[in-house]
């Protein structure tokens, strides 16, 4: 990997990124506590369940260090960096919403889900609010090429939601519908939240286009990993249960390469458990062994490097400086933590 | 009513108004089908389900009658008003989108709801795609005024569904909570969709307030006949099942005033059925019996038409001309089909 020099290896990348930016992203998590608040009461009581079961908060992480990147400087009335990384965190938040209700999910980030304690309803409307909120947050920002930006990038996430639902228990899928899925449900939002970065800070297009690609690159390389963990994590690790997408009858990578790469009783059982969603309790750890076998989590993640390495290269338009090592090392860490 | 003569009397109000204004509807379905446009297939195809629901379209049939109050000029090149009315309905359409499903509805205007045909998935996740849609028409339109107003009346109809589930069922919620409700749920964007007209025809702040409480009135008055009509209307008529909102144990005025008015023996009959959703197949011709007893559906048509007063008030600061006679008996219609 072209990223430079380590300080320091493994989860401690994004740590160090966290730390480079520690009074931005404390500014950030103001921020969204404040644009949290509602004469509705149960809007925060639900927002600090958000809070409370933590996440990395890594895409508000992401505009931050690219406004940084870009020379964006930030004082007491130049704070566009803080408002807009809020706005791609309540994208991203209301999303979840949304998609733990799709998926009927009772556990996100090891904790029980939003709709598992508030119900669906509570869940539906506070993730309607959150993303009304987030234009609020864009508007308020006031470029009409951020909000280009951003309200393009909530589209594409709800196309690749739908088209996810579209393709679910289709073994025929084929990779690049697999890929569209993904780049439409995590790497465009990524992709948004570093763009704006360089418009803040005024960059030509040409950064502007190299943060996109840094962000949709980084993106592939993250979901890729989170759909390998799905079959290869340790619960307590991932805070999620194992087998959830397997479940859900999803297709992801892990199970299109083991379904392609298998024998004729293999594809029968995926048939069966994926395309036909009949599944028995022991079914997961065949499927488990199957995937093993077929070196299929090795495909996955060969995959999520090849994005990670060109998420790198696109950095390379920037000069040689601190937050662009910790950037790539970062994109290092999003691999290295399926290893 | 201080509406002026009358060409036409209850329906053919709202149809004088679209007849007046055919060219711009035309125009403004045009851009609905062409928005709803994804290479996702299954977005388009609940669309159309949607569009050919039918509905009367009278939110963006409010911007487009408010710009021509105010004087915007269409022409090839001026058709703001189009794009807008396609926003506040694609708003309109994603919140019913996502009510149905946290009412689990079957029907919505007589036909089969989006969920009942597509799923509750498909609902949620389409009803996000026509949000960021119309995040998307509001910045291509390129007013930040516009974008505030229409932003925080999305975020102020989330506020008024998710306050509207929390006091679901709860018989002692005060009057003003529950007008709270409807304003969140309905009368903001009305208010949002007639006030837009306004600032697109660059009227001064006196005329938008003009507007903004022509909307808000018309909008009130137009939710308290609904929840009239939910306790009296033929089915037929309606397009929706009466009694939906006594089988979700809603908190609507027809309740409230049967409730407040009734003896003890009443009251614990709406605590068993509302407030604690113990329902049995004789219970709502009871309610209907009860609520026709106290009067309380003529309370809250007296109530409407009080909105509906103030409604056509609002419009007198724009001098007299067909399209504001339009507009004083549309607000007329909406309180007399409840009639």
């Amino acid at each position: 990997m072209p990223s430079g020099g380590k300080t320091s290896g493994g989860e401690n990348a994004l740590s160090a990124l966290l730390a480079f930016l520690k009074d931005d992203m404390h500014a950030c998590n103001r921020a969204i506590v404040e644009r949290m608040q509602s004469p509705v009461p149960l809007i925060p009581q639900l927002g600090a369940h958000l809070v409370a079961a933590g996440g990395k908060r890594l895409r508000p992480l992401l505009t931050l260090a690219s406004a940084r990147l870009c020379g964006y400087e930030p004082g007491p009335d130049r704070q566009r960096h803080v408002g807009l990384a809020a706005c791609v965190e309540f994208i991203h938040t209301a999303t979840l919403l949304h998609d733990d209700v799709v998926d009927e999910s009772v556990l996100r980030r090891g904790l029980a889900s939003a709709n598992a304690v508030f119900g669906n309803k509570a869940s539906v409307l506070v993730g309607d609010f959150l993303f009304a909120r987030s234009f609020q947050l864009m508007t308020a920002d006031g470029s009409l090429r951020v909000m280009e930006i951003l309200s393009g990038a909530s589209a594409t996430i709800a196309e690749g939601e739908v088209l996810q639902m579209v393709v679910q228990n289709d073994l025929s899928t084929p990779m690049e519908r697999y890929l569209e899925v993904i780049h439409g449900k995590t790497a465009a939002l990524f992709a948004a939240a570093c763009r704006v970065g360089a418009v803040i800070a005024e960059r030509c297009e040409a950064d502007e286009l190299a943060l996109d690609a840094f962000g949709t690159n980084l993106g592939m390389a993250f979901q890729l990993v989170d759909d390998a963990l799905d079959y290869a994590a340790d619960q307590a690790v991932l805070g999620k249960t194992v087998g959830d997408d397997f479940r859900e009858g999803k297709i992801t990578l892990p199970v299109l390469a083991a379904y392609n790469a298998g024998s004729a009783d293999d594809r029968s059982f995926w048939e069966r458990v994926i395309g036909r969603g009949e599944q028995t309790d022991e079914d997961l750890s065949h499927a488990l062994a199957l995937i093993a076998q077929t070196g299929a989590i090795q495909t996955t993640i060969d995959r999520a490097r090849q994005y990670a390495d060109a998420a790198v290269d696109a950095l390379k338009v920037f000069p040689e400086s601190e937050i662009r090592r910790l950037m790539a090392e970062t994109v290092q860490f999003t691999v290295d933590r399926a290893c």
